[in-house]
């Protein structure tokens, strides 16, 4: 049995183990070659191969219903639903995405991307299978990292509603991105060590204690509702929430994992099945720095390096270590993260001796992060809350009103704004602009480049009035001529970078570098093009822009967030007051979700190059 | 010991208890005059006066922290923390908040108005406290309710982030606004029954068994990790998050209360005090009816009849009537609140045996509501959820990624839209229109009276292309001519009012009638403004409204929510497009904060009278 042969899970539904466990390591075999030329997410995809087969063997998909958390682990899933032949176009430009995505594929039963989402899905696909008086499955497969998050446990706490069957596999790697964190993990860790040779030896215990003794033993616990299995089983914590536990097994052995799903979909019962995998198996590298491997560039197999180094630092190591230099100075200073220490260029503090009792991995749990900054906050700290742009979504009602509301001086720092490439719709930041102008008494920072950046994080530190955001993209640095003194920013006010006529042109945030394009193309032209460093997006220096709206006749906003609500619609507001105003071109994201693609490609087909924007500026000075 | 005599807790500390009880008495006497003559949030509050006195005698508040979840059962903590003088002004405009609120009072370490902040909240305090070596207590009240909502269970999952003193009350009075619902509240059910007897008659019988087996079977015990303590109390949920679990303890005896707390306070470790309190306690009607008194109008005490009713029904009432309708006929028309049942209408569905299986409440938990909606949608059901305005905020991640980005029909159906009134800050519904249109695919109305607002849930329900929203004010009818027939209306389209010249009033929502009393003041001085009732807020027909605006020269927006991101925030983007575009006066909710007040009353200061309207429309139309 080939993997090429495989067109659907049917054609695996009869083979031998031993033909399954040869598919295993094709396909681990498959994946590992494909994100080391393209990249990708490797260590999570490599702990599931088994697993992924064994749900597709076990259970008849896709009438039974299988829900991924997250999706970054479901390669295999892709490889077994008729996707082997587009799998090397895997996260690329019209090719298939890195996540279950519903109009993909008929298997891909909900689309995921952000975690913590599968449970609940899975019960709103079980009560419609209970109101249809249907029977098929609904499994979730969920990582102990996703069950930190809040959302997770909402669900758990409603999924007494189906009175069918419902399985959860948690799929415990002791990771998310980072190492998994919390009290829950720590609980799942003490499941992990199987209690054997203890439940062993209490069952003989109670076997030899005197008949009529051992009898009142039992019907004591009985009439208590505390089953002896309750006490002698791990798995508690569940219970308690009526949900049935069966584990830990091994998620690397095919075997008991079809055995154990076969024995366990008949249960008209809400049932998690706790598997233990390793995060990376079957590459070496990966498995002895998981976090590392998570999502990789293109490497080289035999040695992990990567093929294409970046030529100079990302935006997030220029926060991390711009923060570890200001909390150094400054003992207030506290960094939070969501499970993405690394990600967000809190490892640098993390690492550091004088630091690292200030920095706060709260797991996948942006709520709590933000509330929990809040808190500090009001003890005269200074909150650092680095999340990702679309995952600090998950916090809006918390920065309103935990945050904003109580006027709390906690700064936001958004890494992954506008377009993030590969990982596509589910992971742009494309919102966020648009989401916290929406909130009083916030203050909104995009910087142009990396000195301004740093000037930014330096402000936002220094600013003890309110919550403050900088948003930056994925993205290396222009240069490597990092400054090293710092200089607080004026709030709300903007950059003149260049003074002209009739045309003005202002970008927030890197995307300043297409606008001073724009304006090479308009110069060749005639034009002689003002442009502006809007550097905030709130609060906006009102009586400023207008005095420079006055003096022009075309007004074009360059951001890499949508247009509808975001910067260019602030600026629209202003313009809207004015008599006389001149014409606005709105130059950003679209009101749509936008596929994945690398940036430089989505821009451009999007309008965000330097001759889209001058074209559109043209055409409206035209007229 | 008389209330008006208590400046502080400091004045309680020394009191007996039979003082104490005394003071209760008075107290619940006190909040049940005020909520009778002013409304308010009455049963909560009835069931936390033991426990805000004993919190108050034990610990050293304000040195110590003290967080309500919520905050509106916090009633009795405000008499006792120096606002005894100003109770009578509670949730009235210029007076003292309904939640406790950092601006009011030291002794409001936290300010609160949505469910389940406390604990992550308060581990802020904790981390700040333990970073600062302090040694002071922090505590946090939250209710059985509050325990669904996901974002505690981030926090507890962190809370040994904490190597010091840190108190949960679990003030278990197995309500949120309507019963608690779920697996974990079942549970806390289980707790409240006390296993004295079970624990005694198993004492009991270990002693009674022969001592070299006694003896094996501890040791086992210990072994295993399994202490007896833990078979044989209750409370294994919270301890396998690491949190040390007491109770369940009478929540109305004062004594014990204070002697548990003092006994606790001391230990270095996260515990949670579970106590059982009566929702309502000490006026028998609420007692009997809990949900009906969570919030109350001003009653006449005796018999609790409302004193002034409401002459016409409620728009809740209406969305529930027509709701109903609509379900008996349309079988996949699925009903969901967050914990709101009767608040939202849905009530009407339950208590009807042709729909009752079709309505669920999923407990405080938003995001598990939007995402479980999601999966009942890609099945072809028809799901309606049904939250206020203010709380939907909790799910903007889950309707952009879960919902949108599938673009699945769900409906969304926002009650509470708009100012609120006396609930104040924390509950205004001001920002709805501004984030749900930043989202792609989404569908926004607002209907401008009850027949409308029946013909768009129709629309709603009948939508099959996506996401769509309708949201409305808190309000009663403006008439009982409610028409039967339903019609669909047009995706996108305005309706004309009227036609006119010059000045364009376009109101969306029940503001309509304001822009009607513009009109009538403008008509005064001679102008016929064109009325549109905009009915969407999004998609917009952006071509008709272009050649409306072009025969204009001052176009008004009148909307009950931010005018920056908001309603009028989308006209002016349309009108920067444009050239030559006439002046645009956006009128709406400011970008700030808007405090408590009666809703007629805060709209007038605001500008949102037709008078004022008027006003600034002359000024735009002059200048």
């Amino acid at each position: 049995m080939e993997l090429k042969d495989i067109n659907s899970p049917k054609d695996i539904r009869g083979a031998s183990i031993q033909e399954l466990e040869a598919l295993a390591e094709e396909i681990r075999t498959v994946i590992l070659q494909q994100v080391s030329q393209h990249g990708g997410h490797l260590s999570s995809s490599l702990g599931t191969v088994e697993l992924a087969i064994a749900l597709h063997y076990a259970y008849d998909t896709p009438n039974d219903i299988l829900i991924w958390d997250v999706g970054h682990q479901a390669y295999a899933h892709k490889l077994l639903t008729g996707r082997y032949e587009k799998f090397s176009t895997l996260r690329q430009s019209g090719g298939i995405s890195g996540f279950p995505k519903r109009s993909e594929s008929v298997y891909d039963a909900f689309g995921v991307g952000h975690a913590s989402t599968s449970v609940s899905a899975g019960l709103g696909f079980a009560i419609a299978r209970d109101l249809m008086q249907k029977n098929n499955h609904i499994v979730t497969v969920i990582g102990d990292g996703s069950m930190t998050g809040g959302m997770v446990f909402e669900a758990l706490n409603n999924l007494k509603q189906t009175k069918k069957n419902f399985t959860i596999i948690l799929n415990d790697n002791k990771m998310s991105i980072s190492p998994s964190v919390g009290s829950l993990s720590k609980y799942l860790s003490k499941l992990s060590v199987k209690h054997n040779s203890y439940l062993e030896e209490f069952g003989k215990f109670i076997r030899s204690i005197p008949e009529h003794v051992g009898g009142k033993l039992r019907e004591i616990m009985e009439s208590g509702k505390l089953a002896l299995e309750n006490i002698a089983t791990p798995g508690q914590f569940f219970r308690d929430l009526s949900i049935r536990y069966f584990g830990p097994f091994d998620g690397h052995n095919i075997k008991e994992l079809i055995e154990t799903f076969n024995d366990i979909k008949e249960l008209p019962d809400v049932c998690l099945i706790h598997i233990l995998t390793q995060k990376g198996k079957g590459y070496e590298l990966a498995t002895t720095n998981p976090a590392k491997w998570h999502g990789s560039d293109p490497f080289h197999i035999e040695d992990g390096s990567i093929i294409v180094e970046k030529p100079r630092p990302t935006l997030t190591s220029i926060f991390g270590k711009t923060l570890l230099t200001l909390a150094k100075q400054d003992k207030k200073i506290i960094g939070i993260s969501a499970a993405m220490l690394d990600g967000c260029g809190l490892n640098f503090l993390k690492e550091d001796p004088e630091t690292a009792d200030r920095i706060f991995d709260v797991g996948i749990a942006e709520e709590h992060a933000v509330t929990f900054a809040a808190g500090l906050a009001c003890e005269g700290f200074t909150p650092v809350v680095a999340i990702y742009s679309t995952f600090l979504q998950r916090a809006y009602d918390q920065i309103i009103h935990d945050v904003a509301l109580q006027n709390l001086p906690v700064v936001f720092i958004l890494d992954r704004a506008g377009l993030v490439g590969s990982d596509g719709p589910t992971h742009h930041g494309a919102l966020d602009l648009s989401y916290l102008r929406t909130i009083p008494n916030m203050v909104i920072m995009a910087p142009s480049d990396e000195n301004e950046m740093r000037n930014m994080i330096y402000t936002a530190t220094q600013y003890k009035n309110g919550p403050i955001a900088l948003r930056y993209p994925r993205a290396i640095t222009y240069t490597n001529d990092i400054r090293t003194e710092f200089s607080e920013l004026p709030i709300g006010k903007f950059r003149i970078v260049r003074k002209g006529k009739k045309v003005l042109i202002i970008g927030i945030g890197f995307l300043l570098a297409k606008c001073l394009d724009a304006a090479g193309v308009l110069e060749k032209k005639g034009y002689e093009p003002t442009i502006i460093d809007a550097r905030f997006a709130k609060p906006l220096d009102v009586e400023a822009y207008k005095e420079l709206f006055s003096k022009h006749s075309v007004v074009a906003t360059v951001e890499d967030n949508s247009t509808t609500g975001g910067f260019g619609s602030a600026i629209a507001e202003i313009l809207a007051e004015m008599k006389n105003p001149p014409r606005l071109v709105r130059v950003g994201l679209p009101d749509s979700f936008v596929e994945q693609g690398e940036i430089d490609e989505l821009r451009e087909s999007l309008g965000l190059s330097g001759q889209s924007i001058a074209d559109k500026i043209l055409s409206n000075a035209a007229t």
